[in-house]
């Protein structure tokens, strides 16, 4: 029931994950609603609907909301994962009340302080793992220590990414850079068992200098909300050049493919869903904006993370260090 | 002589801006350097040259290198308007050493405990003023209303801005949202002699949303840097994406002066400089990457600063408050 488009592009995309990737899919929310949208697709796979008689909307206070509204369906849906009833759990909606809900009906793994929420940020050669974005705005060094390793963890076992460079965000290459948080941060990522490699500038992000990159919430949030809008504002600058005059419109008429492909790399069809790391649960976070597409996506992602047993990878680390 | 393409391309846009503003630049640098460029150009208006035998590196400490390099062309060119020989300087160079060279020479305005760096950040629908941009990375309340208060001022009295709408970049619309910092300075943000807003979300800044824009050095740096390369980065893909099959080669012949229009809006050479705001003197900093025609508007910028008396303006309020 959550995100811009729910329930109708959520369903879809189940429905769509349901058939693509044989998977089943349980939906929690308003019983009727989502039994009108199921009804649109006759070819679909097992998809069971747990009613949940409450929604907690974007605007609400999240751990507020989360303790009052028993019955919303993020509430439901994680105790699905708590009583065992589910692998996992994806939701679009309130971040803060996934996390919260997570968190009190799940818990943290033993020895994680904060979980933190990862998102993978396309690049033009690949993808880059951020975090933390947005669970936690006032961090301490070991805090960024403890995303670094849950980062490395994840790259490695659920995106089989061979020996995963990790960074640290900030404003300059050399040690000494930085505030506060970050000149303490570094020596303690030069000795965590990690492919440490240094501070990372924000400008270096996109040229894929670490396949990890970690700052803390306030910062990530920031970041992350600042590069969609950049890159959808320079897309709608280009098609407002575009469409003047009418050599650029037969030029247009050319192109039109092309153009297409390029939007969709920079809408949120192509997103990954979100991990919340350190939770004792898989527990993600697909875009607010997400349509079918990215539902669909986020389920793979998902289930990926199930196979891959995220939970004991992380956990397993926390006990070595 | 600092900046990528020191010192052929600032004199060249020396040479531009004595042409087509009438104004006096003094070129401060290597003196055999500085006059070969300048032979360069037959006609050009009145640009004295001041010998500086050493230059600051990118690289170099800032505080360090200015105390040690007293013959460095930055501390030589701030001399020049300390000994009221020039009314304002430009540097491309090292920004650190720039304001470190400032405040040993010329000092803060009475009051202001930390001047600040303010970008203006090309909008589709105009500009924005960013501050701070990377001279104070960590920051009390306090600062953040006065970066706010000179932000205001310099909209004002040199943008001609009519009432500029100042907000607090943060990770929520709401005032409880975001980190300490931010937190604590809301309020004080509300109280202060200025049009102010609330809080920016970073995706809101791109629309306009406020005028002048705050934020601690960490942040601003960190976004500033990301908004560049991010539209570089989406150019690019467009560029690439555009040259594949013939199909589209045929439509890019009829669009490139749109692309290449586009292009110009995206780089470094439309930036305008960046005021040392707080500075008892007028200090400008232009984009490292600036070209000449970069340089040109820097000093016209520049020259709007000494116009309206920037440093004035400054010092009024302060007192008043």
């Amino acid at each position: 029931m959550g995100g811009d488009f729910a329930p109708a592009e959520i369903v879809k995309g189940a429905v769509q994950a349901s058939r693509e990737l044989q998977i089943e899919i349980i939906l929690v929310g308003d019983l009727e609603k989502l039994s009108r949208e199921l009804k649109k697709y006759k070819e679909r796979g097992e998809l069971p609907v747990v009613a949940a008689s409450e929604v907690i909307e974007m605007d609400e206070s999240p751990a507020q909301a989360v303790k009052q509204k028993k019955d919303a369906s993020i509430n439901v849906a994680v105790s699905l994962v708590k009583d065992g009833k589910a692998n996992a759990v994806i939701s679009a909606g309130n971040t803060g009340a996934l996390m919260a809900s997570a968190l009190f009906k799940l818990g943290r793994i033993p020895g994680v302080e904060r979980p933190a929420i990862a998102t993978e940020f396309p690049l033009p050669t690949g993808k880059v793992l951020l975090l933390d974005m947005g669970a936690n705005v006032d961090c301490k060094p070991k805090h960024l220590v403890q995303f670094a390793e849950m980062g490395n963890l994840y790259a490695r076992h659920v995106l089989h990414i061979d020996n995963p460079q990790v960074g640290l965000l900030n404003i300059g290459e050399e040690k000494e850079k930085g505030n506060e948080l970050t000149r303490q941060a570094w020596p303690l990522l030069k000795q965590a068992p990690i492919n440490f490699v240094g501070n990372v500038e924000s400008k270096e992000i996109l040229r894929g200098k670490a396949d990890v990159v970690v700052c803390d919430g306030f910062v990530g949030n920031l970041i992350l909300k600042f590069g969609e809008s950049i890159s959808l504002a320079v897309f709608q600058l280009l098609k407002n050049e575009l469409s003047k005059g009418i050599m650029n419109k037969i030029g247009l008429a050319f192109l039109y493919p092309s153009l297409r492909r390029l939007r969709k790399t920079l809408t949120y069809d192509e997103y990954g869903a979100a991990p919340l790391l350190g939770i004792s649960g898989i527990v993600f976070k697909a875009h607010g904006r997400a349509k079918a597409n990215a539902i669909k996506n986020a389920v793979r992602e998902t289930a990926e993370a199930v196979k891959e047993d995220m939970v004991s990878c992380i956990s397993k680390l926390r006990e070595k260090t």
